[in-house]
């Protein structure tokens, strides 16, 4: 056993479940109360530590505050997600680094992992949207473990932001995502989900 | 607000910390220690209630636990990935449903949104692989909080596992996820993260 490793006797309780999951809800209204630098730290700092494969991080985010950045991002906003995104306390851009495998030396054990993808566009492209997507998830639910809400949103146009906030970098847009601390009482009911005898088979 | 609707007031605490994120490992060997059907339906219970796009839920499981299957999926995995994953409890197979959009009438609000699909190979391609692969990372963090421990894998030969265990239906594998009580004792140390001044940036 590795000495600083000790994994915790019991399981999460209901508040931590009713909080990332089970109550949690995507928020198109937030209330006015701004989400600090230190929280937006906290939650990455949770959720940089979720499984990539090969350690490989492809996550990057730009975290959309600022009036003049906001205007940025509104004209590459589908119509019905702009009033509620130039409306909400912060705007995550979650992109992937498309030379994420340049971090890989020093991220991972094993010396050959940069060469699993340097000049292998096609590789690149898959490891970055799987990983910068399990990532951007880890981020969702480390955010509503620490009491921010999310809103999620592909309704966007991918060029005109990568032109907007991305350009002559090796960073590319995934998914956006509204944040800050959720209005209830502007909730519709939740869709339904699918039952685990449709999706789900164990054999 | 809606009737039954109550967003929890205090925050997840350490334990829940420490067993989704903080203290979490990817594991490769586990316990000699079964998981039941109840903890896979109790683990797909709480991820299914994740976002998704239109609330799509393309994420479809075949759970491998016996013998049969678990051979069947062998010579499809990659050298490095056999004998940890012969030995695991259960093997997750992560897939996609690529006519994930004819479950959108009874899922979604908006009765347009099979449209948004239905014959538009690139737009299906995207939501399948973004959304499903958000899927399984709320499904790894919801085993974790239950108590489980994940082994998730990229190296395997897709085309091998979607004949093996898909033929004739629209599911296709994404990766895999060895599922157990996992082995402190044979954890490496955690490997380093990227720093938020690395990967984030606020403007």
């Amino acid at each position: 056993m590795t000495a600083d490793f000790q994994k915790p006797e019991s399981l999460a309780g209901d508040i931590a479940l009713d909080l990332i999951f089970r109550q949690a809800r995507t928020y198109s209204h937030f209330l006015d109360r701004p989400v600090t630098d230190e929280t937006l730290r906290a939650v990455y700092d949770l959720a940089r530590l979720g499984p990539t494969s090969g350690n490989c991080q492809p996550l990057r985010i730009h975290f959309v505050r600022g009036a003049e950045a906001k205007a940025r991002l509104e004209p590459a906003l589908a119509a019905g997600n702009r009033k509620k995104t130039m409306a909400a306390p912060v705007t995550a851009i979650f992109a992937m680094d498309m030379e994420f495998y340049e971090q890989l030396p020093s991220q991972f054990h094993d010396p050959e992992a940069r060469s699993w993808f340097a000049g292998k566009p096609k590789a690149i492209d898959e490891a970055a949207m799987r990983n910068g997507t399990l990532q951007a998830a880890y981020f969702i639910l480390a955010a509503r473990s620490l009491g921010l809400d999310c809103g999620p949103m592909s309704g966007f146009d991918r060029e005109k932001v990568d032109a907007a906030f991305f350009a002559g970098t090796a960073w590319r847009s995934n998914f956006l995502c509204n944040l800050g601390y959720g209005n209830p009482g502007r909730l519709h009911p939740r869709n339904p989900r699918l039952d685990f005898d449709f999706a789900c088979r164990i054999a």
